[in-house]
């Protein structure tokens, strides 16, 4: 920042006691107590209004009260500090001094707005009370000052019903309606049809108003009327819906707002006069052009009221819209160059595009407030990297400058825009993304069609655990019930499907299998389409798109790659998986899941003829027929990655999973394996679990099956030697050992897999080059770390099931009550978006203990944390080496991993 | 102890380099370079035999070679140094010096035993050469020293067995063969049937045995034998029994055995010779008295091979056993007067009940061995009692002389010995205790027949995690698979249900219900009885005895309460429990369980109202007719620990576990409750979780219907004033919220509680004093210990869920490998059964961060690990408060504690 902050003239006198701590900042004519540095405790508006002042910007003069006093004030019990009188009389004689009118003079009255305004923007979620100032003396003060009675009493009953509602407590309605009444009675239509005689009169009738509900009149007395303002916008902080903000945006409570006092500014004194909103760039492309609009003869809520419609500012803009108006830059257009050159000067002071509200009053120029601007994903590649180009900000200001997080609304296939579509119901947008397919609503019959190739949609009322397999093998799921954190919610936003929650205007009937909505029904097999970016249902198929990078993507996501240092990679089980992770620039597979490769129809036959078989031979024969079909999987993996790190993850999950577990499926996969129904259903009934997760699964499987970990691993060093021969280059596999909690685990499955390598390499005559590594997913593995890490080239930390473990909570049954946990404020984060401070220490020790024993242990992570900015913040940390994550995450893991070397992260302005 | 190790004359001569370690210590004559201090190089056996030559006992000479040795031949691949040769040679000589005779001397030949003798106790695992130093010149030597032909012949052909069975490796069957072979061809039955000159024939036969075994003849030259010998016993440490033997008693490999070469003495040199055993005290009860047996003119082997009945070494054993043979008191008065002196010695000396073999050659009395002495757990009782009164040790050594973990044995109830029984059938001896009821084949129903008020023995061929519910419900439980390790085995243990796991014999026939073994075939419903200390099956029903504690087992426990820290509690669901662990010592409940309570038939149907009703109203209605029902449990609970500390543990498992399962039981439990079959289904399905370990159950069910919490804890304040009242004193409460993993659970449930203690306050008029405090059973909580603890007034670590978690190990399901993992080395202790190092790493953790955050936070532990000696070692440790476990391990907890805190504990002697 380049703002004189220390060399600046102090305006405001200092405090009287050198005890007395600093509260009220003046600012306005050039100068300013305050700064855009002390953003902290003057709020963005204060802090900005005061920068502005700083560089000699037109900025109408005020104050600014500290968020300190709004602490001060809440420790008292809603209670303003007594010290804090003077200080604020002091400067309101200062504002008064610069504005040339004085506050409370019968002849020429100083009127000020007080709003508030918080280090977070929190648009619209407190109060703010306009012409204050005004009482049944000042306002002919007014009036004789403008020469304006109609304007002078307007703007008092304008006071009166915004203090009546603001700080008295009024419903504004009852003023309206008084006004309503009076204009019906007399036929009137436009509040401009009133005379002054009849806005007298109407302050009358709401100054009666006043005193029918409180009994009491109206505030005379003007100091009153501040106080009572000032107080009111303290209040206003712990107000239900702006506590509901904070909440929602992870703003703690104790931040408070400030105060801002500023003499008022009309822009709705006649023609020459005018309001207005203007953006530095456009917000919704990133173009370099004026963006806004703007009103003749009004004042700034007259703009966002929507009673009258705003024109444009530029010449440009307004023959676009085919509007006949004028544009600001044809009607006043030495005001309009006069805010260019505002905003190039703002622009290039706070490098960013900024958002601005100004007024014209009676032909001079007043700037109300400045602040970073938002705007969509697209804008902010664009301005990020155009403004980078202009030498504005640098290269790694830019990639800080991307919400990593936000990314993700580029990365998913979207509705074509240009496709008609048939809309026929809404939800929430509870997971990204959009996707077509035949309508089901039973998750056995979505697993069943899926296995035949089918492309499904799963509705639902709602769904629980049951469900999962069912919400994995659908393309997209809907319910009728549930919020944003709802099961189907939280599991479809963990698989990456789209998701439309809590439609609650649709009917799902289960019995006759019908979903019905906006007057259409759809039957089981009828093909629906959802857009879980918007919420929308839409009736038969809609052509999607895939994601487009923009230019200014690619330049951001080169420069995100020259700064970062953890290296990125994806999970991805499929061929398909890896050519999109490819394509996303993932620079190698961190882990691919062969259990996945299993659940085809043809290979899981197999698996279960392996599951039934009797001994070790009979599982031998089965293996024998899934070795080829496995070792074509990693050929295919292989080449696509072409050289880069591939690590492969042994079988990890309990048999039964691969086994049917109802009646009626047993007997089906019973009769077609051929064998008999009771045998299959012992089976079944011998592989149970109570706690699946917690199993014999992972390295205990192999432990017991050895055979199983031999021909995975005899299939990888077959495909690596035969990619190798087709790239031209050694192909170097990494084998993951699943969930070990003891050395000894990893020791025995090495063996096997050593021994795998000694034959594959005997028969070929080649050799071969191959780490082991393991998945750390458990507690106990993470303390064992010193232990593990002796036997492991590798450890990725499985951050899925560490939480589950960690937490003692199933992520299949937790959405049951994990929604309930953040209504009632016992948890803000679910644990499986976000690493919890638990799985972040186990982490920590796993990764220390691990490289103690054993120096330069490569470590990564997978799991569904590992495309979560914040995780990879952390993993940055710690000193992990690789991310991987899922394949539309990688562009964000990139940016992430950038933000992260560069030590500073994307915060919200 | 008080040997004069350091001023002992030196009897061997300094190793000639002063970088040579010194690897023999030579003893006997009254002096020795060893003493008992070095038992860990010179083992049990060489370290003792060294004292006793200190203390100036009849010991034969002789040497050790120690088992720094053992660790160098293994390291050299089986090879001796060579620097040991001098040293042995020089040993050799002095031996020979002392015993008056020279080894290999044609005249006078000194002969010798080759023994092992490891730091621990190994019993008949490793090799035993005996008089060595024979051959067809020697042993002419001998004929003549001794003039006995006989004899020496006699000698040398045991001789040649021993060497070719041990050393050479030739089965002792061919050797015995020929013997018995030629014993038939003469008639003869006997050995001493034989001539002499016949037995210069076998000596022959014997060699042409070698001769032909081995293509090479038997060894003559007596420094090849040696080393021959020496090679053996070091090479037997690692034979196949010796390794098992290992692995069970959890010996270190790398301790290695020391080699014990010692004169022979003759307990076979005719009627004024003889050999024996002795113990200091009776092994069996503990009496003071000489308590063994001997044989005249015999050698040791003769003893233990049972071909001659030893006699009694006492007047009074001989009387008492109507033996008609003298005892060695009648027949050798001199002797045994001196024996008896010697044993004196030995108990003041060694301080404890000493187990010895001498023997008598030609008058003169040899010890050949001293140690402790194996006994039983109630003699173990009285000796340590009776010496700690005798004053031979302090009543802290009286304490840490008692193996805690044993004392189990006491604990359990027992078959009545005097009770007529028919054991039909016998398996392992899986977990102590005794039971009779009615058989059952199936776990649902031995659930069902348990809730209608049955005892039922459940008889499976092996059990898995589906029987673990009706494993609960059953008073035994009998397998015919599985070992020590299985299923039934480690569920068993864990539930303190007696078991007979493994009786291979044994045949269950599930289809026809029926047991059959031992001819008789048993039925479903017939009574069983199951002896889970001795593995017997028994027809019918058979008294059993509860255990009896003996005076020294008082006076142990009440010394042990002088000595210890921890505060020792129960876990006691029931008011049977209650009274049983009060009677065990404990000093109050640690662990109420209240579900445990709802499984009673009319209270789970009320259960399953609440868990029906369709809202918070309904709910209140079930929970208003179960509060009479907890009040008096609690009421129950209170009375009897009168006025002693009682946490009661809030409600724990998911909802699930009240309602039925499978198709049959939901439609007959609709029923019952009059609601249709649907709606019983639905919500069983609705509250079905993938993993209930980690599902929605402690904390969180309260959270979500804190009804419940609140119904229990007003029942738990309304007990506690009830019971006050009666009991004339206060009764101080602990409320424990089970499986939280944030402080805010614990908060919100803690709201719940204080709510209904200011309610039951103000109705009763009268003040309540309660604490409420948390489980600690989860990675995250141990963690997040600093914070929890702030709203905690005490924690107690929830052990089993804790393992559960932190190794990702389902207790349920581990079953199916667990014993696989043991079997290959895996993992060396049962988690479940002794405390894992990352347990014991969190616990820590927890306790550090709890006590830092809240200081004076009251910490316990409860769950199985709180009645295992080691698990109470380690709360010493690390300033646990109390400890909790089932009522019959209290008193183990009790002695397990002093110890702990007397700073040492039992080790195997």
């Amino acid at each position: 920042m380049d703002s004189p902050s220390d060399q600046t003239r102090v305006t405001q006198r200092e405090p009287e006691s050198a005890e007395q701590p600093k509260w009220v900042y003046a600012f306005g004519a050039g100068h300013a107590d305050g700064s855009a540095a002390l953003k902290n405790i003057l709020g963005g508006k204060g802090a900005h209004l005061a920068e502005m002042s700083r560089l000699g910007l037109p900025v109408p003069p005020g104050f600014s009260i500290s968020s300190d006093v709004c602490r001060a004030y809440y420790k008292a019990g809603r209670a303003l500090p007594e010290e804090l009188k003077p200080m604020v009389d002091e400067a309101l004689k200062l504002v008064g001094e610069t504005a040339g009118s004085r506050f409370g003079d019968p002849k020429d009255p100083l009127l000020v707005s007080v709003r508030s305004g918080s280090r977070a923007s929190m648009p619209g979620m407190m109060d703010t009370v306009l012409n204050l100032g005004l009482n049944d003396e000042t306002v002919e003060g007014i009036a004789a000052r403008f020469g304006d009675r109609r304007f002078a009493y307007d703007s008092y009953r304008r006071f009166i019903q915004m203090y009546g509602d603001v700080v008295l407590g009024i419903d504004h309605h009852l003023f309206e309606e008084k006004l309503e009444h009076f204009k019906n009675m007399r036929g009137y239509e436009l509040d401009t049809d009133l005379t002054d005689e009849e806005w007298l009169e109407i302050i009358r009738l709401y100054k009666e108003l006043v005193d029918k509900e409180l009994g009491e009149p109206f505030p005379q007395d003007l100091h009153d009327q501040l106080w009572g303002a000032i107080a009111a916008v303290f209040g206003s902080w712990q107000n239900a819906r702006a506590i509901a903000y904070r909440r929602l945006h992870d703003i703690p409570d104790d931040w408070g707002t400030a105060v801002n006092i500023q003499a008022m500014v009309f822009g709705n004194r006649g023609d020459k006069s005018a309001t207005g909103v203007a953006f530095t760039r456009n917000p919704s492309t990133g173009e370099k052009e004026l963006y806004g609009e703007f009103l003749i003869n009004a004042q700034g809520e007259d703009v966002v009221s929507g009673m009258r419609t705003p024109q444009s500012l530029t010449a440009q803009a307004r023959r676009d819209s085919n509007d006949r108006r004028d544009s600001l830059e044809e009607a006043m257009p030495e005001t309009f160059a006069e805010l260019c050159a505002v905003c190039d000067k703002l622009e290039s002071h706070f490098r960013d595009m900024q958002d601005i509200e100004f007024t014209v009053e009676e032909g001079t120029l007043w700037m109300l407030q400045t602040r970073n601007g938002k705007r969509t994903m697209p804008a902010a590649l664009k301005i990020a990297a155009d403004m980078a180009s202009e030498g504005v900000i640098s290269r790694e200001e830019a990639v800080l400058s991307i919400n990593a997080a936000q990314l993700d609304q580029l990365l998913h296939p979207t509705i074509d825009p240009d496709a008609p579509k048939e809309v026929i119901g809404r939800g929430l947008a509870a997971s990204p993304g959009a996707a077509s397919g035949e309508l089901v609503f039973d998750a056995d019959e979505a697993v069943h069609l899926r296995a035949q190739g089918h492309t499904v949609i799963l509705a639902r009322v709602e769904t629980s655990p049951e469900d999962v397999q069912g919400m994995h093998a659908a393309a997209g799921i809907v319910t009728t019930r549930g919020g944003m954190t709802s099961h189907a919610a939280v599991v479809a936003r963990g698989m990456g499907r789209p998701c439309v929650s809590g439609a609650t205007r649709v009917q799902i009937d289960l019995e006759k299998e019908t979903l019905s909505a906006g007057g259409v029904t759809l039957r089981k097999g009828d093909i629906v389409t959802l857009d879980g970016s918007t919420g929308e249902i839409i009736k038969g198929r809609v052509s999607t798109r895939q994601p487009e990078m923009s230019d200014s993507f690619a330049t951001l996501m080169a420069w995100a790659d020259e700064f970062r240092h953890l290296e990125i990679r994806a999970n991805a089980d499929s061929e398909f998986d890896a050519a999109q992770a490819r394509d996303f620039g993932a620079e190698g597979i961190g882990l691919c899941r062969t259990e996945h490769m299993f659940f085809d129809e043809n290979r899981i036959s197999v698996m279960r003829e392996m599951i039934i078989a009797e001994d070790v031979e009979g599982r031998r024969e089965a293996l024998a027929k899934l070795l080829p079909m496995q070792r074509e999987d990693f050929i295919g993996l292989f080449e696509i990655m072409a050289g880069q790190p591939v690590t492969i993850r042994l079988l990890d999950p309990p048999l039964h999973e691969f086994l049917p577990h109802d009646e009626a499926h047993i007997t089906e996969v019973a009769e077609a394996m051929g064998i008999s129904r009771n045998r299959l259903a012992r089976r079944v009934d011998a592989l149970r679990e109570f706690n699946p997760m917690l199993g014999h699964r992972g390295s205990r499987l192999l432990v017991s099956y050895p055979e199983i970990a031999e021909m995975q691993a005899r299939a990888i060093f077959e495909a690596a030697l035969i990619a190798g021969e087709r790239l031209g280059a050694p192909v170097l596999p990494e084998i993951m050992v699943p969930l070990v909690t003891l050395k000894a685990e990893l020791d025995i499955i090495r063996t096997y897999i050593d021994r795998a390598a000694a034959v594959v390499s005997e028969e070929r005559g080649q050799t071969l080059d191959y780490t082991v590594g393991t998945m750390m997913e458990l507690p106990r593995a993470c303390l064992a770390a010193g232990d593990i890490g002796l036997s492991a080239d590798f450890f990725s930390f499985g951050t899925n099931d560490l939480t589950q473990t960690t937490f003692g909570l199933s992520r299949d049954d937790a959405g049951r009550f994990l929604g309930e946990y953040s209504d009632k404020g016992i948890i803000h984060h679910d644990p499986f978006m976000t690493l919890d401070d638990g799985v972040r220490e186990l982490m920590t020790i796993g990764l220390e203990r691990g490289r103690a024993a054993h120096p330069g242990l490569k470590i990564g992570i997978c799991g569904e944390h590992g495309g979560d900015p914040a995780t990879i913040r952390f993993c940055e940390e710690i000193g992990v080496d690789y991310v991987s994550c899922s394949p539309y995450r990688v562009p964000i893991a990139r940016l992430a991993a950038a933000q992260a070397s560069l030590g500073s992260a994307f915060t919200l302005s």
